[in-house]
This record gives structure tokens, C-alpha cells and sequence, in this order.
């Protein structure tokens, strides 16, 4: 396999008990997949782990050496309960300092509020030794980056400043094409002519996602791969092959 | 610890390149985890990973020992992308065979549907051996029970039905009680009072869950415990220490 041909992933490590409770919908998976997506990096394993120092040192380094990239979300804030830093820091042997840029950041920004920089505050401001600092123009607390390891916000519109400051950054391969096509069947009607064309294509996989809408059962076919060509004609040989069967079919997906 | 201490905790393993690739935003996460709370039963870990034998295979045989019960969502349907049952068996070590029963429920199925029964369809038919099966009125195609995995839909609807065929048939311990309290501040000026609260209280996790809402800085505190006791002791003193500072807080929650 020639350097262009490598296949980047990553792996994601979402901290949180209240994702584990059913008390918060997860809305950083999805959020980190597409934005990996475009920078040409395929999203490979995500592990939830609760609020729990072992827990975290264990998923860690389970995927930080197994990936090209390990984000993970949650527990960076003030309170007690925010025990990232201190997690990831053991996880790579290091120890946690005071970073002073992100000490003056949170100097800044809490100059002219209730309190200032407190000591629970401050805690935003330390970092594996090592580490570089993700910017967030949100909340002034900043995301954090030591090696292939990115520290997240577990707020999603907060993860979301932290990946706009990433864009482009990281180095990935030919992003991975996809296209979807929708028809109005059961998925277990067309399920010899997905597999025919799948194998018929090199590096093209074909999803298939089954619907209940309008009191009428559907799928939503998503053909991928890393090559134009290849994505464009399974798509054309499956519209086709849906068309001579008589199937009520959408290019673009339903 | 007596057995009825015993903390009874379940993984769970979402199969499904749809979600790691952000097309599909993940509801069965949220969904299993509720549901579990109120069977008494904690979401300990969380692995989402490809449509992949190995991968699968590797996580289920992690965390089926590591708990108490292992669900899986997703790979369970009629396409060539659904090898859940495959892996499953590889994991376990049991061959896959068709289930007479889950045989007769497609066959009734679909026998007034154009096609009948399929090849592809009496995919949906194919268990670990030894398996039984959990009942889904929605679509025909059970779940399948082996051991302690479960092996649910993807679909989110078609695996809250098979939820609640599985209510009250599992063994578990003291429901894990929560009671929220909301308040306007930024999490960080009252950690202090959190952490405190915390230790002061044993079998009590608070978590602090931060938002920003018409335009202002606020967040739930989530206290958790399985004594009631505990629980309202830690609410009262919480609710107590944020009055004297002077907060505007709500009980229950923001």
C-alpha cells in the first residue's frame, strides 16, 4: 500500500456518566464523525466510559496506539467530577502542570466576572506536560492536545469550536465518497442485488438502512468508497438494476 | 457485600458503520440506558464499531464477561451487511443454525408479501445455537437472547419493542435514584460547594452538567444514589448552600 493508499482513523472516547445514565442524547459522535470525514479520516471505534479514573486510563491506551488520532469528550471543566486531565495524563505516563497560555486565557476571561479565576476555575487551565492547547472562543476553557490525543468539550457547540480550530490540521488520506440511493421496498427484496453489486465493486461497501415513514416501509442504500469512478458506477448499476425490477427509487436518497 | 448490594451492570456493543461514519445520529444509547436504570440494572460501557467480524467479535467477548448482561444493536436485518449473528457465534463459539420458531414467525409474515420468504429474508431466521428468541411485533424478525447477550434491531422502534419484552426478566439490583437541581451560574463558582457535597455523602455521585440558555450561563447538578435517604439529604443540603449564596435555583431541574 503506497502512502497515498493508507486509510487514516481515528478513535473517539466520550467520558461521561450521564451519557451511560440515558439522561443526556450523545450528539458528539455523529458531530466528530463528519467533521473526521472531511479532513479524510474514518472514525474506527468509539468507547463510552463513565466518570472513572481506571475506566479512562483503560480505553486510552487501548486506542491511542491502535489509532492514527484518539479524541475524546467530556470532563475538562471545574468540577470535581471533571477528571479527564488527570486520566489521559496517567494514561500517557505524564505529569499534569499549569499551562501558563491557558491560565492567562482564563485570567482574561474571567477578569470582569463574579469571582474571577478561582481555584475551581483554574483547574481548566491544567494539562498533561506536554501539551499544546486547543482554542475555544466559547467559554475561554481550552480543548487540549498531547501527541495524536485531543482532549474535547463535552458540550457539543463547544466540541464544535474546538474542531473548526483543528480544520485542516491534521493529516488524512482520500476522504472516503458516498452516495445514497432511496427506494420505497422492503430492504429483503433487493438484499441479492446490494450484495452482487458490492462484490462486483473493489472498495465500495453499501449500506443499508431500512425506514418506516408515511405508513410505508423504505431503505436508504449508501454506497461508499475513495474513488469517484468506482462510487459512480455502483450507484449507476444499482439505480439500474432497481429500474428494470420496477422499484419506486430516489438517486439522492429518501 | 450481601447480594442484595450487588451492582448488576450491563455493556452494550452498537454495531453499524452508519453511525460511525455521522450519517445516522445514534437513539439507542439513550434508549437502553433508561431503560436498564429502570430494570435496575447500570450502562457501564459503550463500543461502537464497524461492520466488521473481528470487531465485533473482539468487543463482545471484552465486555460479555466483564458484566453482567451484553446487549448489541444493529446487523440483525436481511442484507449482506448484517453479520451481527455471525460474529456473535464466532465470539461464543457456537455454530449458527436456523431457529424453527423465528422460521414459522417469518414464514406467517410474509406470506401474504410479494416474495415470500427469501433466502435473504430467512437470514432474519439464522441464531447462535442454543439461542431464544425475544418477541418484535413490528416487523416479524425477533431479537435472539444467548446466555447474557442479547442481540437487539438497529432501528430504534423496532428495539423498544423488544424492550419491552424483555421488562421485568431481568435480574437486577436497587434502581439507582437521581434527583436534579437546576440553577443560573456558571458551574465552575459553586464546585466547591459541589465536591463538598459529594464527599460528604457516601453512595452519592453529583454530576454538573453546564448549558447555555436564552442567552444565559446555568446547570444541572445530577445527584445519584440508590438510598433515597442519601438521595434527599444531599438535595436538601445542595438546595440549602445554593439558597444562602444566593442563587437562583430550582429543584428538579433547569
Amino acid at each position: 500500500m503506497s502512502n497515498t493508499d493508507k486509510v487514516w482513523t481515528a478513535a473517539l472516547v466520550i467520558i461521561g456518566d450521564e451519557i451511560l445514565s440515558g439522561r443526556t442524547q450523545d450528539k458528539n459522535i455523529a458531530q466528530i464523525a463528519r467533521w473526521l470525514q472531511v479532513q479524510g479520516i474514518r472514525l474506527g471505534e468509539v468507547r463510552v466510559v463513565s466518570d472513572d479514573m481506571d475506566a479512562i486510563i483503560a480505553a486510552v491506551n487501548a486506542l491511542r496506539s491502535e489509532h492514527d488520532y484518539l479524541f475524546t469528550t467530556g470532563g475538562i471543566g471545574p468540577t470535581h467530577d471533571d477528571i479527564t486531565v488527570d486520566a489521559v495524563s496517567a494514561a500517557l505516563g505524564v505529569d499534569v502542570v499549569v499551562h501558563p497560555e491557558a491560565r492567562a486565557i482564563l485570567a482574561d476571561y474571567y477578569a470582569d466576572k463574579p469571582g474571577g479565576l478561582t481555584e475551581a476555575r483554574l483547574r481548566m487551565a491544567r494539562v498533561p506536560e506536554g501539551a499544546d492547547l486547543i482554542p475555544n472562543r466559547m467559554s475561554g476553557a481550552p480543548g487540549i492536545r498531547h501527541g495524536n490525543v485531543f482532549l474535547m468539550a463535552g458540550v457539543p457547540h463547544i466540541t464544535a469550536q474546538m474542531l473548526d480550530a483543528l480544520t485542516g490540521t491534521l493529516e488524512g488520506g482520500a476522504p472516503l465518497l458516498s452516495e445514497t440511493v432511496g427506494c420505497w421496498t422492503a430492504e429483503s427484496e433487493v438484499a441479492d442485488i446490494l450484495r452482487q453489486i458490492e462484490k462486483a465493486h473493489e472498495d465500495c461497501q453499501i449500506g443499508s438502512y431500512p425506514f418506516f415513514r408515511e405508513g410505508r416501509i423504505g431503505a436508504n442504500f449508501v454506497i461508499r468508497s475513495t474513488s469517484e469512478e468506482v462510487l459512480q458506477s455502483a450507484v449507476d448499476t444499482l439505480c439500474e438494476a432497481l429500474g428494470e425490477e420496477g422499484y419506486d427509487f430516489t438517486p439522492g436518497g429518501i
